[in-house]
This record gives C-alpha cells, sequence and structure tokens, in this order.
C-alpha cells in the first residue's frame, strides 16, 4: 500500500492481546457450552453496538470508570490527528448491561419478561495489569420484567448448569441479598451512606475485619481529604457484629439475623425473607449445598444492585476471584423512562478469566487445530494423483469430517506428515501410485504410527470412530 | 446511578444498529453455518483486538479509509471530553486482513500454510447510507504461506461450499485474475498506472463501457484537477478492446485473450495459465458449472491483490452486489517485514449484506424465541403446584429441551399462555391439582392447539419428535 520502506513493528496496544488458534479453539468451545446454558433456560441472543453515545452510557453523570471515546480520522495523514473530526458521542461501552437498558427502553413492545442473552466484547481504560486487560469479552443474561423470587433462584440454577455443563466440579455459588445490606445501614442509621458502607465491606476478604473498621473510621488526613469515610465507633461496631454473623448452618446464621433485625429494619426483615426463599427452593431443586452458600460478606461492588447478590469462586484457585457473578437490579431503565422501575436480574461470566482458571486445573487442552485428517499429494506434477487427492477431499469433507488437503510449499512426504504431525492432525491420507490403481488410500494413523490400505469409505468409518 | 432526573433518549449512533433476538437469533445461525464450512476446510479460529495501533493500522500512509481512533475519557465529568487524555495510538480496525497479518509478523513460528478464520466487527467513520453501517461484520478466512494454486481454488469450493451449506441456490462466483490486468496495464504501457486503471473497471458494471472509456480519457478541468486520469485514445481502445473479449465457453475467452497478449506481455499470459488451472480443477471437482465463471470485469478495487480475485452474487438479487470476496495478495506482512512477500489468499463474507439478502429471499425466517416449551406456574401460592412445575424444568432440561419457566408478573392461566403465543413457543406444559395428583402433566401443543395429559417422560418424548 505505502510505497515507503519504513519498517512498522507488529506489536499490539497495552492492555490488549491477540487470542492464537490454540487458545482460541478452546474460548470457542467454551462460549458454545455456555450458550447452551443459557438458551436451555430460555434466554435468546441480543446484539448491540460496541460503540454508543455518551450520554447513554455514562447518563451524563460522573464518570468513575476509566471509558474510550473514538472519533472519525477522516482523510488525514500520518499523525496529524488533532486536526480530524471530533465526535464526542462515540463512546465504547464498557459492559452490556447499560446497552441492555437501553434496548428495554428503546423497543416497549418487546414481551415481558424479556430473558436475553449477549456475549461481547467492553473497553476500559484502567491501567494494565497480569490479567486485567483494557479489552475483554463478557457473556451477560439477564431476565427483565420480573419480580418473581424464583427469576432469582434461576440465577443460580444457571451457574449451576453452567459451571457442570463446563466440566467443573469444585466451585461455590456465594449469595446474600443487598435488602439485608440496606438494612444494616438503616439499623446503624446511615441510609444515604449505604453504598460508602458496602463497598469497604466488599473489601473484607482482601483486607479482614480490622482492616473493614479501621477504613469505615479513618478521619480525613486534611480538608481536601474526601476518601475518609468517618463512620462513628458505633456504627463500624454494629457492622462488626453483623459480619460476625456465623453459623453451622443457614437456619443458624437466618435465626441470628432475625435477632439482629428484629423490629428495627423492614428491608432488613424483608432480605431474610428473600433468603429464606432462595434457600428453600435450592433445596427442593437438589441443587447439591456443596456447590452454594449463603453468605453474608457478599456486596458486589455495583451501586445499581437492589436484592439478591451472587457471586461465583472456583474453590481450588480462591485467588482468581469472582468468575461468574451479578444480582437484582430495579431501575436500570430509570435514566431513559423515569420512574419506569423496570426490574431485572441476572449475571455475567468474565469468560476470559474463567478460561484461564480452567487452563490452570487443566480442564482444557490446547488443540491447534480442528482438522481430521490431512491429505497429501503424492506427486504434484501428476495430474492423476492430483486429481485423486482432490477427490479424496471432497468425499471425506461430504461426510462431515473436517479435511486439509496439504497446500505447503516443500512438496515432499517428509515435509507434508511433519506438517500433520506439528499440527496434531490425528490421520494422514496418502495416495500414491499403488493406491491409485487399486482405487483406494492409505490411512496413517498418526498416534498410533499405524497405516491401512482401504477404500474411502473405509477410511471415513475409521476416521468418524476415533475423532466423534 | 445519577441522582439527577434529566431524561436521556434511548438512542442509538447514526450507522450503528440493534440485532434484535428474532435478527440475532438467525445471524447466529448463519455464522454456525459458516464457521463449519470453513472448519472442515482445516481453518482455525483467531481473534485479534478491536483496537490496534495506529501505525500498524495504516502502514503510517496516507488514510484514505474514514476511520476511528479512540482515546480513554479518564475519570472526566459530562461533556468535559476535550481535556481528557488523548491516546492517538488506540485505531479501530477497519478490516481483519491487516491484523492477519501483523499476527503472521509477530508470531513466525506459526505452522505454514496457516489456514485461519476470524469473524468480527469493523469499524469505518463513512457517511451512513441504508444498508451501509459504520460497525458491521466480517467473517474472513485466509490461508498464510501457500504459493498454490490448489489454494486459489479452495477460496471457490469454500465459497461454493458456504453457499450451498446456507441453502442458497442461485448464485455465481465469478473470478479472474489480477495477472491479466496488469497484462493489460503492461500491454497498453501504463504499468505505474496500473490501480487508476483497475479502479475504472471496477465501475463497469455500474457505468458500462462507454462510462469507462470516458473516465478513462477525462481532461484535468484546471490544474488542480487530480481526479482527471487523462489515458490516450489509444489506451482507452486496447482497454475496450480487452473489455469486449468475449465468447460462447470460457475455452473461447481464453483462446481470444491469447492472441490479446500473445508475445506482447510475459504477467498476461502467466494469468491465462491460471485461469486454465482453475478452471480444469473446478471441472475435475465437478463444481457446477452454473455457479462459477470466469468474468474479465472482475477487478476488485484493493490495491493489495496480486493474483486472482473472486466475488460472489445471489442471482436474485443482482443489486445486493457481492456477498463474498477475496483473492491472492503477496505483500501484506511486508510493513511489518520489508521483503518478507509471504504469499496470502483468502476471502470474506460480509455477513450482514449476506443476511439481508437471505431474508429478501425468504431463505430464513424470525423466530423470537428459541424456547422448545413454556412450563407455567398453576397457583403461585401454592407451594407443591410451584415446585411441581421446577422440578418439571429441571426434567426436560436435563433431556436437552429448552425450557422456560413462566416468570411474568400476571399470574393468570391466560397471561401465561398469551406469552406463549406472543413468542412462537410451540408447546405448553401445566401442572394443575388433578395433573399434581396422577404424577402427570398436561401438554398444550400451541399450533395445533391438542393437549394431552402425560407423564413427563411422555412430554419429552413428543416435544423431542416435533422440535428436533
Amino acid at each position: 500500500m505505502s510505497t515507503k520502506t519504513i519498517t512498522i513493528k507488529p506489536e499490539l496496544l497495552g492492555g490488549f492481546r491477540d487470542m492464537l488458534p490454540g487458545e482460541a479453539i478452546m474460548f470457542q468451545d467454551m462460549i458454545a457450552t455456555i450458550r447452551r446454558v443459557y438458551e436451555s433456560f430460555g434466554f435468546v441472543p441480543l446484539e448491540t453496538p460496541c460503540m454508543e453515545r455518551w450520554d447513554v452510557l455514562t447518563g451524563n453523570a460522573k464518570v468513575e470508570k476509566s471509558i474510550f471515546t473514538a472519533r472519525i480520522a477522516r482523510g488525514i495523514e500520518d499523525e496529524k490527528i488533532a486536526n480530524a473530526t471530533w465526535e464526542q458521542n462515540y463512546t465504547l461501552r464498557f459492559d452490556l448491561t447499560v446497552p441492555l437498558a437501553r434496548v428495554v427502553a428503546a423497543y416497549p413492545d418487546l414481551p415481558k419478561p424479556f430473558k436475553r442473552y449477549q456475549i461481547g466484547r467492553v473497553w476500559r481504560g484502567e491501567k494494565p495489569q497480569a490479567g486485567r486487560f483494557r479489552e475483554f469479552y463478557q457473556f451477560d443474561f439477564d431476565t427483565i420484567g420480573s419480580n418473581s423470587i424464583l427469576a432469582d433462584v434461576e440465577v443460580i440454577q444457571v451457574m449451576y448448569a453452567t459451571m457442570t455443563a463446563l466440566g467443573i466440579k469444585n466451585f461455590l455459588i456465594r449469595f446474600n441479598t443487598r435488602k439485608l445490606l440496606n438494612g444494616l445501614a438503616e439499623l446503624v442509621n446511615c441510609r444515604e451512606r449505604a453504598s460508602e458502607m458496602l463497598r469497604v465491606i466488599d473489601k473484607l476478604d482482601k483486607i479482614g475485619i480490622e482492616g473493614v473498621l479501621v477504613e469505615m473510621q479513618r478521619q480525613p488526613d486534611n480538608e481536601y481529604d474526601e476518601s475518609a469515610l468517618a463512620f462513628s465507633a458505633e456504627q463500624a461496631t454494629a457492622v462488626e457484629s453483623f459480619l460476625e454473623i456465623r453459623g453451622d448452618s443457614t437456619q443458624d446464621v437466618i435465626a441470628q439475623l432475625k435477632e439482629f433485625f428484629c423490629g428495627k429494619s423492614n428491608v432488613g426483615e424483608d432480605g431474610i425473607r428473600e433468603i429464606e426463599i432462595i434457600v428453600a427452593t435450592l433445596r427442593v431443586l437438589d441443587i447439591p449445598e456443596a456447590n452454594w452458600c449463603f453468605d453474608l460478606s457478599v456486596a458486589r461492588g455495583l451501586d445499581y444492585y437492589t436484592g439478591p447478590v451472587f457471586e461465583t469462586v472456583l474453590t481450588d484457585l480462591s485467588k482468581l476471584g469472582s468468575v461468574f457473578s451479578g444480582g437484582r437490579f430495579d431501575g436500570l431503565t430509570n435514566r431513559f423512562m423515569p420512574g419506569s422501575n423496570i426490574p431485572g436480574v441476572g449475571a455475567s461470566v468474565g469468560v476470559d478469566r474463567l478460561l484461564v482458571g480452567m487452563q490452570q486445573l487443566g480442564l482444557v487442552t490446547v488443540k491447534e487445530t480442528l482438522t481430521d485428517v490431512l491429505v497429501t499429494i503424492f506427486d504434484q506434477s501428476d495430474g492423476a494423483l492430483r486429481n485423486a487427492s482432490l477427490h479424496c477431499c471432497a468425499e471425506l469433507r461430504s461426510t462431515g469430517i473436517r479435511t486439509e488437503l496439504y497446500l505447503g510449499e516443500d512438496h515432499t512426504l517428509r515435509a507434508q506428515l511433519a506438517y500433520a504431525q506439528r499440527k496434531d492432525i490425528p490421520f494422514v491420507i496418502i495416495i500414491g501410485p499403488d493406491e491409485l490403481r487399486q482405487k483406494k488410500a492409505q490411512l496413517k494413523n498418526m498416534s498410533k504410527r499405524t497405516q491401512q490400505v482401504l477404500t474411502v469409505s473405509e477410511c471415513v468409518a475409521t476416521i468418524c470412530s476415533l475423532t466423534k
């Protein structure tokens, strides 16, 4: 394209990554499995653009996240971008939930409950770190327009079914409800500061109970220090006694909660009832108790949750954090339709992180190819042999066998076999003059290092019996 | 999130669009079919980021396309974007070919031939028009590192297999080779202006032979008029006689081309040999001649093509344009590795456009749901009935039946049936007190308006026999 000979480095931007075929094949398998689970519960796909209007995505509110905005560089040269057309409205999505809220508001005729799933990339401008990227996938499912607690239970069912379908055994779905935490805020008389309190509680796993209490009570260093929360000692003590609620069983914890909230907070008592129904329904559904637990410390950071919240951890990889999280939110469309209060509940798989976890646990293995068989060309200059290989490929493909014709530059048989070996293709077919005369083909099983001269239909049967 | 009550319109940016479930389900089916075809030829998936460095994507050359660049808006309020951090390097990809070239250069150990497919969105800042968007999908496959003409033939095979797998019968794969066009440029003594000539020839379908000749010879209106090509009358005449080459058969056209180029252009004669091999191989493979044709007027606009070029049109929708196009390019990695000249050949399905075409032809129909059966809840306040419905759902799902539990706000049976009707869910299950007592369920076939009282296993058998 350019006639200049300046060499450009084939580099990626920081915080972005490639998925080469070995990884992309695993990723695709994982996505297909999750999709089947979501569909088995009646969720249907939705696609929204990667870019939306600034006001739609941010609600014109203060942007706490680091987000990407885009503009069109029209007909400009080299680095003279500064003068390009600036269209501030192009904002890259940072999640799939706000676009869902826009869709619900924009198409009021969508039948409710609207159950949709969406997989897509999202972008955040945060500083890249090990395992944290500026571009990553989310794979969400949500039920919009249902107040039923069964929709909340269904989130746990979908989480359980997904993890199981992926072959993961050691996982724990932890849940709580924001109502208990809001009840706590009511009880300690800081309802308007509930989200500040929640954000500290959310750090419990990282900083421990002592850390939570210190952070809650920290006084400002100076008059500009807005990060100090300065809760009172009494408030901190109430939070402490809440977080120290323990029990041998869920029943036990619920009994203590009842005592804690008794007559002191309606929303807290509502929360207890929610948890009781969820627990009872999970038992009716026989979802193994080893895979779920009611956990008072689950807060999930996002401000918009209003009811049950969920997270899923791989018990053998506790440091990985939650791989599948969500909750109930009841005001997401209010930005577009004030007072609409359309209820929603759902969750999102952090698929990149989950794949890392599954690799670490040895639950998936890298495959460089999906090809079942490589058909060699015995002699490029011999038209009859070449055509025999071409025909053989077509016949194999027509039966659903994934078939690659050798197209490399080194035409020796050794190079052709080395190519199959390198890519871990399980079978190789060779049609030489002898095979051509017999209307047969030589089938090599690469792992067993065996070979047989067979008709093409016999080859099909052998390959199918070993690859499907 | 914001406490302000300014209502935001749930609008999209111009040139962007949603795919609601009805369309997204069709789209997903189409993608799955194309993916299976690509994989059947040994192509494997690759994923690259949506944003890349400016120099990587543009080669630091003049940008002819309108492209999007992005920056990070960090912690800014409302519309004060102007002061945000500007990181010029974030450029949104405008195709999947340049990222492929970067991958090939960045990972030299990838075994060659490297056969990859990739589906992804790309962005262009061009003015949105009917059917032309600023964000759209491409679904590419390419073979990198093979000079074999069989790799070119394989492009046609993949095109044929894809269209057939999608259930399209009336399509035509038109091909040519850039070598014939470069031979023409050599013959009319304008090799260094070959691409200008090609761009005019590419308009033949739109402006006719007369239009091509006029545009070729147009003199500048004034000294700033750079668009006038000002080819000589002799050059135009040679192009005319080239474009007028016609014949009753491919053999006939080839015979005329041999005469046209005889001894006058090596590259032209090379081109003839290429076409001869492609045609002979397509015949060996029995690809129906109704579905392909050698067509001298196919030029494909992109400068980087160096050999065979391909396009696919739906014969019943000639105005739609090509839905599947590609060609051979031999210098794409040169930007990163000067002189490497790694050969490549491939093509890209314009999936959005193809879906529009298939809808117009009635080859796909909108489905609002993938759900096979809706399980109602007879009485929300009756725990036993609710649990029976929950159990029934679990049992159906365990057999692979896509099952939705009714979660709507209106609990009447009429509303539950109306929901199934509205979403076109084929079956509804009702478990009332009678059915519960008999350990059975009432299965309603919504289209036939029939109902039977069956055990859940009998329901499974009936649903499977009619939906799979």
